[in-house]
């Protein structure tokens, strides 16, 4: 076998925009993936928890493929969640999004009920085995199922088809474990993060890219991340990699997922809509002071003005330097690469 | 308003057989229907967990509940778990099954995502203001994000058409708290625990029934269990509950859930098909042995024979006992009642 | 052998009063000492995790011990904790203890370790081969390595010396297989649970009694609950058990353990002192309204006055009712017995 | 205040060597502290977990940092545990070893009781505010009451004694947190590891050291390990910790810990004798086995030679690789350094 290309980079995993009736707001969607492509990503994630795939029925999980797809049109490669009801209803979908070129997909362990190892195995075989398409492990065991490692190797082992691991524990030394085990016999395969907060030293350890929630808000941040990291230049990727902490933080812990993201993402200029997800009023108002505080670290990185009041003073010492660093280094990278 | 009728008794969570192409079996799901209520469970529980309903694709699982109250025809009130990929949908599909006259829905807390109280809140108060059918909350903490005590006192207070709690924790200090936050104020609201290993303690401490998978496979036993324990007759509801035990830790631990108690339908005369999950050859080796573990109990209960090459003799003192007491005394039970 | 008694019955796990220099008060710790015993426990049982026994020097752990053994003068069986850092030195207090003549000693489980059940088998299976008096084993997992069923099975097969267990999880199912799986062979060995919000209930199940960290501060309760169970008398047995839930909450998850236990115990007219794990000035401000939410609840049950400032109204239905008839039962039952 | 010199480096939790008859065998241990010293590590840690400080007396503990001090002899400087029942005795502790002339003492977090940010705060403030010698907080959420970050950074603003953390949870996110929340106001401040599997990237983060349980057995590579990453020469520090995950998960996951690093320690000629925790028979076989599997890897590093029986042949491609690099590595850095 000619080994193809290993999956590299920065997969954005995308917010879905919703109208005021609540359904797929295709221009903004379509709007959106522009923004994202044109400000660096190296691939786009639909139908991932960041994109709330388990709140849109299988119908609407297909189109928001195929208007990503279309407005992508071969700029980027895709990366399609695929997961459905069962083996039959997913393998289904895998064809369909075959059909509209995504690069792969990508299929989350079996969730809600908690299978051994040898389920998830026969779970993913049977799909490796019969995708017209690549397949991407999706490994969140907070969320799903774990993938272990003996299961990783033998699925790798196994089924050619499968052809990378997306993990979102943030556990490195398991992502090491996961490495040793697969990539002596599948140079080919890749390891991307789905934890934000641990790229640059899962990069480091040997990991491909990441699919990162933060890449749909500031793309501009993690995308130099990821760049400073593989060019080796630890300490200004570390300054970066501390701001990144920061603002992934903000978004991941001031709400249930993805409040925090679609939140922060009106920031930037979408219109998210109000997901469908029903919120309390109390969590409507919690929610606003939330976007207060993700548009002054969104403002102290540059990419939006200060909330109407300001922000608070940040504590000296511990916020500027790191902070002021990224804006910087944020700015200098973009005016050398033409985009600001 | 009149208080109607509090949910009360044992409402079986059922399996749906499969045919061999991995379809609903219609014919086995009638007969099994009629077998559970001539069997005497209270009431029926489709498109619960048992009932694999994410498994199932919506058409699905509208369809079970369809084939499953045509087939009781009134003579048994029906549960309907409801819940679908968000609030609308789920509000579609209580629309459906309240045409087709079940008692009540039953809706799993949010999964996927863990989410805080104050969305479970939101979430299952936008449902209940909205549906036009009695609603049962479906509390089950291992598999979906929990609804605490709290959260059911305020649900049960703003919204009439929440009319109960199934409970799979079997943590019965948290069911005395829940009964303690509710009744007060809604006398009519029911506590229905889905942990068959505790239902008799949980009936004594006051709740009013339990959804429970043994009553799938042995709804002699479970039926009895409840009416001992109602009737005040501890000490024979006490060694019921042991061989309940014994019966559901060999079904619910042999194996991943429900892939045991599918095994066990089978000895009662059913086929229930091959599940949607894929196995290993592993797996189905190790299914078959504990085929033979689950018929060795249940030919010690009386209800089937023992496996090809008979059954190990069973540790002096530990099993004899306890089993043999329980098959005398729902033999006894049974022809008391005529049924057998 | 001839099979001695049971352990039945509730044994008092006693918070260790403190002088104004954190040593330990001796004449208020003999006066706590018989107060429980008029009160009416079945024992007592000093250095438990009520007793902090890990904040204490070995030699304090001895005197504490042998300070209650004085007081109690044969009155009512003593269950000493006698855990030490290793196997020898734990053997070594056993000897103390038995020289001392409490009835056995309770060894937790190895904790800050998590260890395997093989481990924890070896551990008491030395001890219990070598002690010199009756143990109990102490199972407390959300503190120390669980002891598991198949453990317990093997420990109290191979061991005559080990006649009892503790488990503090207030997991029910676990409690029924602990005791399938042991008591057929080992008619003499006595089931204890150290969970107070499941007492009524694993009464019913088979338990022989507890250690009930609430019977050191409402000892007329918590003996009251373990009377109207055993009595067979469920319907009061149940309202007592929901009041004792109220307490047991109120004590336990106000503050970090023990400490609500210790505020309450001010309340009952000791000293207990403060405690050795030092306390924030926040949470000593805390504490003080715990403090009067206890006093509140305690003033419920007529046991202490209100706090100055008066109690807030209790929510109609919820508390009142429950709370009433405890008061009413206890008084009427200490009259009964010449208490009141 | 004239900022000391941060800890750095790495600092060996050391086995306490035990004679035939359990005692603490003085001449193997002092035999170990100066291998370790001869072969690099930067510190010595005794009365870690490692080092199974809760199964020693606190007359032990103290005879344990004596002898290794006195035997190292100002060499390297010592970190020592002095975690003891109550704030009281700890401080005692403290005293005692500041006389002895260690660097710092080590204080692991409460355990046994889960405690509270509040309470875990409460208790090293007392202890940082009286303590006659630097403090580094011991972080290991596994077995103790975790330390948060804003309960770090408010311990290091108040407490100039309180130096350091290690943190032995390997949460890399985690480690920068606590970087991000204290270096800026405290830039003395000390940051070390205490889990080996995540040593490279954590350094790359921005830790100072670690504390790790491999050193105690190769320090050669740990060491080595450390001196690569700091100097930037990634790609062979990636591949040291690959191998050195290797050797972790191996003595860590064979047995209950430290077992597995007490086999290992044998077969690089010590004779740390039979641990305090009894093992049944048939952990003694299994160790046996995790022996001859741990000296296989030991033998692949050159450390010792193949067990009677020999290797089995590493799978191709999975282990080989790695760990010859690491052998040529390790040999021509020990060569360069004059060690072989």
């Amino acid at each position: 076998m000619q080994s193809p290309q290993r999956l590299r980079g920065i997969f954005t995993p995308n917010i879905v925009p919703l109208d005021a009736k609540g359904e797929i707001d295709e221009v903004e969607l379509r709007r959106y993936t522009s923004w994202l492509i044109e400000r660096g990503v190296h691939g786009l994630y639909p139908n991932g928890s960041t994109g709330e795939f388990t709140r849109f029925t299988p119908e609407e999980r297909r189109r928001i493929v195929a208007i990503m797809c279309d407005e992508a049109a071969g700029r980027v490669p895709i990366l399609a969640g695929a997961a459905e009801a069962n083996v039959r209803e997913t393998l289904a979908a895998c064809a369909y999004y075959h059909e509209l070129g995504v690069r792969a997909v990508a299929i989350v362990s079996p969730f809600y009920y908690k299978l051994s190892p040898a389920s998830v195995y026969a779970y993913f075989h049977e799909i490796g085995r019969n995708s017209p398409i690549d397949v991407t492990l999706y490994n969140i065991p907070m969320f799903a199922s774990p993938i272990d490692v003996p299961t990783i190797q033998r699925l790798s082992e196994e089924c050619e088809r499968i052809v990378a691991i997306k993990d979102s524990s943030g556990d490195i030394p398991n992502m090491i474990r996961m490495i040793q085990a697969v990539r002596p016999n599948r140079p080919d395969f890749s390891f991307l993060t789905g934890w934000d907060a641990a790229l640059m030293p899962m990069l480091v350890v040997g990991c491909d890219g990441g699919t990162n929630a933060t890449s749909g808000i500031v793309p501009e941040i993690t995308r130099k991340l990821y760049d400073l990291t593989i060019a080796g230049r630890l300490d200004e990727a570390r300054e970066v990699q501390y701001g990144l902490v920061k603002l992934f933080d903000a978004m991941l812990y001031s709400a249930d997922f993805p409040e925090g993201f679609r939140a922060a993402l009106s920031l930037r200029g979408f219109r998210p809509g109000v997901g469908r997800q029903p919120l309390s009023s109390d969590q409507t108002v919690e929610l606003a002071h939330v976007r207060d505080t993700l548009q002054c670290l969104l403002a102290d990185a540059g990419f939006t003005d200060e909330p109407v009041g300001g922000c608070p003073p940040r504590r000296a010492g511990v916020d500027a330097g790191a902070v002021d660093q990224i804006v910087q280094g944020v700015l200098a990278e973009l005016k050398r690469r033409g985009m600001a």
